[in-house]
C-alpha cells in the first residue's frame, strides 16, 4: 500500500483519528506521520498528553506494517513502551518517525521518535510490537508436524 | 482529594475525557476507574484500541497520585509500558485497577491492570512512572548542600 | 515439571546461575524464586545491580512457563520491562514472585515483583514476554490454510 | 571522563564484568561497547541470554552518563525496557551502540541497539532511564521553598 491507500484505510477504519493524522513519507521500513495538534489532545498546562502521542506512534507503526502486508486490519499491538522526554512546543504539530526493526514471521517490532515540528530534541521515544495473524501471511500452506 | 474532587479536577482539566471515565473506588494506594466504552474508542474489527486503554491507565494513575498530593496539575508521565493481553469483550466497559508501587521523592511508579467488566482475565497490564516537581511536595524546606 | 525437575533443568541448561537460585514455591500460574545474593551481583555502592534482578525475573518466568509445557529449552524472551523501585536491603536474599498473566497460543506474558527477603516494599517490578515456538506445543498437527 | 578513565572505573567498581566489556568509541552523547562473548553468557541452545544483553546495555548507558558527570557511582537505573529481535550470531562478540536522548536535571534517558559484530540486523533494542542524585550535580546550594 502506498500513501493514498493508507489514507483511505485510515479514513475507513480509524475515522476517529483520520482527520488528525497525515502520512508525510514512506519507505520500505520507515514512515513519517504528522499529528495536527488541536485542543482535543491537550492536557493540563496546555501541553499535549501522553495518550495522543501514544496514538500517533501506534498509527505510524500500524501504517508502516500495512504498507508491507496490505489492507488487513488484523495486526494487533501486543506491547508498547514510551518515554516522554520533553514538553512539546506549544502550537506545533508533532512528527513521528517510525522504523521497522524486525519483521518476523509472527512479531513485528517498531521503534519511533516523536518531534515537535521544527525542533531538534525528541519529545518522546516509543517501541511497539505487533502480532501478525497467520491469515495476514502470503497465501501458502504451512504444516507444522510436531513429533 | 476524594472522588468528587477528582471528578471536578477531570471535568476542568481533562474535558476531553471527563465524560468517559468514572472513579469507582479509591484507597490510599489504589484506585479503580471505569471507561465507558463508545464508538470513539473502537479500532478496526470493533475492538477497543490501545490508545484508549493507555488513556484509561494514565488517567487512573494520575488520579491516584493527585488524591495524595492535591490539585496540582503538574505531575508528568515520564515512562509507560503496556502489554495487550486479550481482546476486550465487545460492548462492555473497561475497569482499570491501579496500584501505587512507589511514592518517592521525585518519581512515582504505578502498576495497572485493565479488565472488561464482568470477565476474569485482564485485557491489559501497564506500568507508568510520573515525575513530581518540587512544588508539588508538601510544604517544607529542603536544603541540599552539595559539598 | 515440578520443582525438582525444574532444578535439574537449571543445573543442566543454566549452570552459570543454577547454584544462585532456588525455587521456593510453584503453582499453576505463579512461582517464587530466591536469589542467593553474593558479591558477584553487587554494583557500586554495595547494592545489587539491575542485571542480577533482570536475570532473577527471567529465570523465574522461564521456570513458570516450563512447569506448564515441559522440558523444552526453546521459549525465547521477546520483550522485558523493569522498574527499579528501592535499594535492596544489604545482605538479604531477593525473592521474585512471578505470575503468568496470559498463556497464549504464541505469546506468554508474565508479571513479577522482587522483594528483599523480610521487607515489605518491592525493590523492582518487571514484565516479560516469551514466544513459544510451535514445536513446544503439545503433539498435534496444525494446518494453516490461507485462502 | 575519557575511555581510559571509564575502563579504570569499570575495573574498580564492576570487577565482575570489567574483563568482559571494552569501550570502543565515545562521543558527547553516544558510546559503543563490546561484550566479549564467553560460555558464561550462554543460554540453552547456545545463544546469548537476555540478562547478558541487559548488562551490556546497562554498562554502556552508565558509562555514557559517567563520561559527562564524572566518577560518581551514584546514578541509578530506574527503568529499562528491551526487545529481543534476533538470535545473536554464534561465536561473535556483541556491540552495543547507545545514545543519550535526554540529559535532564533529574533523569537521563538512553536508547541502545545491540548487534552481533559484522551483521546488519540488531539482535536487541533497549531503553534505559537513570536517576541522577542531587549530590552528582555541580557543587551548589539548592533551596526548595514550597509555599
Amino acid at each position: 500500500m502506498e500513501i493514498p491507500e493508507l489514507h483511505d484505510f485510515l479514513a475507513q477504519e480509524f475515522p476517529q483519528v483520520a482527520d488528525e493524522v497525515r502520512i508525510e513519507a514512506l519507505t520500505d521500513d520507515s514512515i513519517t506521520v504528522r499529528l495536527k495538534v488541536s485542543d482535543r489532545h491537550l492536557r493540563p498546562g496546555g501541553t499535549l498528553g501522553g495518550p495522543a502521542m501514544f496514538m500517533l506512534a501506534d498509527v505510524a507503526a500500524y501504517c508502516a506494517i500495512l504498507s508491507r502486508i496490505g489492507w488487513r486490519p488484523l495486526a494487533v499491538t501486543t506491547n508498547a513502551g514510551i518515554d516522554f522526554l520533553r514538553k512539546p512546543a506549544p502550537g506545533r504539530d508533532l512528527l513521528c518517525e517510525a522504523t521497522i526493526l524486525k519483521f518476523g514471521r509472527v512479531l513485528v517490532v517498531v521503534e519511533a521518535r516523536i518531534f515537535s515540528e521544527g525542533t531538534a530534541g525528541p519529545v518522546a521515544r516509543a517501541n511497539l510490537t505487533y502480532s501478525i495473524p497467520p491469515s495476514d501471511r502470503p497465501s501458502e500452506v504451512i504444516i507444522y508436524l510436531n513429533a
